[in-house]
């Protein structure tokens, strides 16, 4: 397994597989991996035939009070996790190399980025949309795979995508969940155990709106409602949001139709957590 | 000679010559061509294997009250005279192919872009860049080639280049002007006769300013005076801005040292004229 800190290096690499006609695939993460990571990886060896994982906490896409400084790092563990799982490269740079002095370049895919997650991190979206692209243009993988724990992020990617003409297909992979629903984080660290015991509020208010759309209720004002009052019945939560989206466009549904997507952030104690769930509507 | 309006088709052809390990240049231009094209055009061919030209009046370049359905467009003519110059493929997409419904992917290099032209065109640049993103993603060029007319331009195309890690080498080409001294420019035919005669002080009054600079004038405000003497002779001209800058940050100086550049916008009637010259400093 290669392991790349200079930019350039990677590129040559990723030029040199491409030109024996290999096609790279590239799942880029911040690190501290988990099962969630590795299904990504997973993903990643069905379509290409070069892996390339990227560790890199981004510093554009943390704001002033957020936790770029302690967000968790492992860079040893996640080196021999990625070398079982037969990764072909890693790719991980310094901030400095990334962001050299003069850096004023980026990306923004604006409608999509400022709703949600984007209301309470205004500017996170552009962060990731920026060095997503840059990733793109140092490693040229003929496919990336984001995961669907961070939906509004994956559509986003999309977006930009298809928006700039870049010539690579964008692979979604399906959330991950620990045995009690709760959706395989990095950020799951900060939780102390009874604030984890909690996290699990997310999963079951999911679950019981669609069951309650299973059953023929498909307003959402009261299935929004049914959901708070699972979120309520425990301390020291913080709803952030609720939404009901069309999967592709993100847009608010006010009835639930066919694949609309269930998304939403809570904070937990001084932790932020998003989730969401595909619900199908009657039409399906 | 190769014309392509379909991005799929254009990209494919750019994927073709690269595996026959031929290298494409790209020449964006807005079309009307002129000798300045032209000379861009040498240029590319002197740095690539396959000279692509793009034609686009890119609409996310020009705001509202701008010459955006005025600017002169003459097709059949370009064409013909590109496959005069023996270009191998030229590029012109609709706006709906480049901007399809639901676009809003933008690249900004934000500090660059707001200063000199950007102050009366705020949202110019972002245009320019997410355009040329856009061609560089489709065309997948080598080498780009970009004139030195449009110098504040050229800088935030390298900057974005570099910043975004992009593999293309950004070429730039002199000034060509007129006989008179007159940049070449697309929008010089919004001038009628008395008009044009006028535009000959953009280029005088950088000429008097190297000529100060070059008898030991060093200091900005003092060259500036002049310039502004030469220009305030002729009516019905109003000085946007003249600027002495760093050639390669846009810093202003205060006095003339190497390798500067004036750079200037004036208005002619209703019609705006840039222009730039480098001017060198007693440190050279």
């Amino acid at each position: 397994m290669k392991v790349f800190r200079d930019t350039k290096k990677q590129h040559q690499w990723s030029l040199k597989e491409h030109s024996k006609g290999l096609k790279p695939g590239l799942v880029p993460t911040m690190g501290f991996l988990h099962k969630g990571h590795l299904r990504l990886i997973q993903n990643a060896k069905e379509y290409s035939d070069r892996v390339v994982v990227s560790i890199f906490v981004n510093p554009t896409q943390f704001s002033g009070g957020e936790d770029y400084n302690k967000y968790p790092r492992d860079e040893e563990r996640d080196l021999e996790l990625l070398e079982e799982e037969g990764v072909d490269a890693v790719f991980i740079p310094e901030p400095l190399e990334m962001y050299p002095e003069g850096y004023e370049t980026y990306v923004v895919v604006e409608e999509l980025s400022k709703k949600y997650c984007g209301r309470s991190r205004p500017t996170h979206f552009r962060g990731v949309t920026t060095v997503v692209l840059k990733l793109f243009n140092i490693i040229q993988p003929d496919v990336a795979i984001f995961g669907e724990k961070d939906y509004q992020q994956l559509i986003i990617i999309k977006r930009m995508t298809k928006d700039l003409n870049l010539p690579i297909t964008i692979i979604s992979s399906p959330i991950v969940r620990e045995e009690d629903g709760v959706a395989m984080s990095s950020r799951n660290k900060y939780l102390n155990p009874e604030e984890r015991k909690k996290a699990t509020v997310l999963y079951e208010s999911m679950k019981e709106a669609q069951r309650l759309v299973a059953n023929g209720i498909t307003d959402v004002d009261a299935l929004k409602k049914e959901m708070i009052k699972i979120i309520e019945k425990k301390e020291h939560l913080r709803i952030e949001y609720i939404e009901f989206v069309e999967p592709e466009t993100l847009k608010r549904v006010k009835k639930v139709g066919a694949s609309n997507r269930i998304l939403m952030a809570v904070h937990i104690g001084r932790t932020r957590l998003i989730d969401n769930m595909k619900i199908k509507g009657q039409a399906e």
